[in-house]
């Protein structure tokens, strides 16, 4: 396994989620994977939960990790080709990239869309120089366009949380006093479709996700239809695809709240964390039993240990070859 | 052992102290108890000593260390409730702090006073948020009103350096120029209070400590007089309780100097750094044989590995039970 | 091995290159010497290759590696002495210094040069600070005059890739829009005097070395001439000596190309890290088959285990004596 960006980089997703259980109920079965191991956490923005999840799951698997944060204590990256460094940014990422793939054995990369150019975005030009420069194996800390550790770990919370055989799934948005990415909702749509579940989307018109994740989804513009009988409401704020980047609504009618939560099956609440209370849930349903975000958040060690536990695997079987 | 913020917290302070000198001279005995546990210290404030001292201890005792400065590293984090979440903190303390205990099997947290309400700092908000919620043991790193890993430091340092069996320790204030919290004078009385020597305090009109904490202590308003026959100097600055967090004086008469030093029965100069020479204390004292403020700082890692070896006891009792 | 600051320090350079060669192909043979040992590595400026590959060879020896930014994490440090400590700056360098070196067994330092006055960066304010005060090994991470752990990384690449068995080695100035403190070509110089090469210095009148670097090298004015026939091209920029720290010149004639590399014995290219493109070399000559600047850093690691293991031998001389 080389890369980490979607549901198809891990296979089989029966395997992944029985790996997954293994991991969490012996987190430390691996060590002599990971011993003298490095892995290289990069960020390129802020984060709380992955940083975290990731320093621990690499620990449990015995590897030694290193963080860093790019901007802070390295040096300003250029990322265009051909051009004469004679500005602020000393250090091309052409060269940062293997230099960097020389000190690991597995890079994970977050760096979030810029918002300057979709067609940019979307082709995913940070991660994907990592890809194919850092001679390493790599792992998405959420990029421009994908959070795949997010969306696995929300997959397993579902199977471990679902009390029918096929629940129903609901992903809506709600709003947000800032554009945000579309990487959380893209990854979830993504891997709730290689699900046993049924997914419904509803967002305001204009929200619309990108078409190649869309495909086949079914979309409610009605939120309190969507919501109907829901065994799991997913909530995450998102700004426009066609209007890239733009804030269409801040409309708090799609605030999740009680009154919502009562036309659901007694969904669980779930959110990627960190939540805008009062603007994307209200305080009384983040706080009611049916929240299960903590869970939800701890099972990142989960999905990024299998992942790491994998590349350790492939490591280990080219080092034997 | 599940919160360390006060002398109360760690039980009998002779044992504390024989613990200490345990750890002192054999660090590496215990790194059993700490294999497979992870220390989250989280800075809320800038840190040298407290930060590699905890490293260093966590590391002795085999433990796998994490350091976070929140605002830099994470989000900025709402602390008030019911509040619509849509300015500029994107994660509210609630949900951070459960998230990070699930990460980790022990928290170091520093957060200083903010001066904007005194009840409020002295109700200690944001340590007690992790007490509460973060589901894990939690070791104050400088709270809003203590600094008990300072003062368990110094307790020991004055019990390696005694040369007479009940020794006088001097708290005195010192000029600065800039308000400081009253942390660390707090949890120096706090835990002299309890140990076997003469506590007398003085400083200028208007320092007066909190009463819960001044209560039964010597105060003497004449430093001369405070010096004269003392073992320990014990210098340090703080803001006013009384008019809350105001600088009353910058007076450099009470600068401890070589001539007030002549006063004591050979004191031994203490201060728990960083120092502002020329201000607190002159060169000429602090360079000086007596002064042990290396020795004090050393100790650091010594107070804080009997803490953490007490949690990582308390953590195997249950899970053995 | 107390200090690691000049070729003279590590003694031999035949045993240190063989030392290096048994690094590199078996990194994880000496970790029985790190273990329990503790690499505090404190940055005063930025860092990307000398952390990461100190971090790794820290890890490789099987020590505990503590990063610190000091500016960033913990103090602003005071250098004079005698002043009244009433500005923005907590500490004195001369508590934190040996206070750092109670809480780990080596230190290596970066701070670079301030270009306020030639005399006081020459004499190396900072990590002399660290050498008289810390009480521990004290390694170069970069100091304002010299980078050791590069140029014994250059060397041994040099080595690795010679193909005569006395190459001519030419160090270039190139162009730069920044002023660069010149301690890369200085220890380049130091250690190139030292090696079974023959050295050659090229750059444009302004630019000489300080003449204790300088002393018995060949300095040749005409760029081109100093190519014909090299088998290893260094290029780097620095700013003047003589005009301390002024930009004498950004003329882009100096840049490395393909047609001055066709002057050379289809000589390597190599620089430091991080480069400025097409300023210093152009994209072709960077890309081509000739540059070897991603093996160059990938020795970073080899040095500095070097390096770390000599000290680490002779902390345990000190232990068993």
């Amino acid at each position: 396994m080389r890369r980490f960006l979607t549901p198809g980089d891990i296979g089989d997703l029966k395997v992944a989620l029985e790996d997954a259980k293994l991991a969490k109920n012996n987190p430390y079965a691996d060590q002599a994977l990971g011993r003298n191991k490095t892995l290289l956490l990069l960020f390129f923005n802020s984060s709380l939960r992955t940083r975290l999840s990731s320093q621990r799951a690499g620990s449990n698997l015995g590897m030694n990790v290193i963080v860093m944060d790019v901007n802070k204590d390295g040096w300003q990256l250029e990322t265009e080709y051909g051009v004469i460094m004679d500005g602020d940014k000393p250090e091309h990422i052409r060269e940062a990239v293997p230099v960097m793939g020389e000190y690991c054995d597995i890079i994970g990369v977050r760096s979030f869309a810029r918002f300057d150019n979709r067609e940019e975005d979307y082709s995913e030009p940070i991660i994907n120089q990592f890809i194919k420069y850092s001679g390493v194996p790599v792992i998405s800390l959420e990029s421009a366009t994908r959070h795949p550790l997010q969306a696995f770990a929300d997959l397993f919370t579902i199977m471990e949380k679902k009390k029918v055989d096929r629940p129903k799934v609901v992903l809506t948005w709600a709003p947000h006093p800032r554009a945000l990415p579309q990487a959380v909702p893209n990854s979830f749509v993504e891997w709730m479709k290689e699900a046993p579940v049924d997914l419904v989307v509803t967002h305001p018109e204009g929200y619309e996700l990108a078409p190649e994740f869309m495909k086949g989804v079914h979309y409610e513009p009605d939120q309190n239809k969507a919501f109907e009988g829901a065994d799991f409401i997913y909530a995450k704020n998102w700004s426009s695809y066609s209007a890239y980047g733009q804030i269409l609504s801040q409309d708090r009618s799609w605030t999740v709240d009680e009154t919502k939560m009562a036309l659901t099956n007694e969904a669980c609440f779930m959110h990627c964390l960190p939540v805008r209370r009062n603007m994307i849930v209200t305080d009384a349903v983040i706080e009611s039993p049916q929240s299960i975000i903590i869970e939800e958040a701890a099972n990142r060690v989960v999905s990024m240990q299998v992942v790491l536990k994998r590349m350790l695997q492939s490591i280990a079987e080219e080092e034997d070859f």
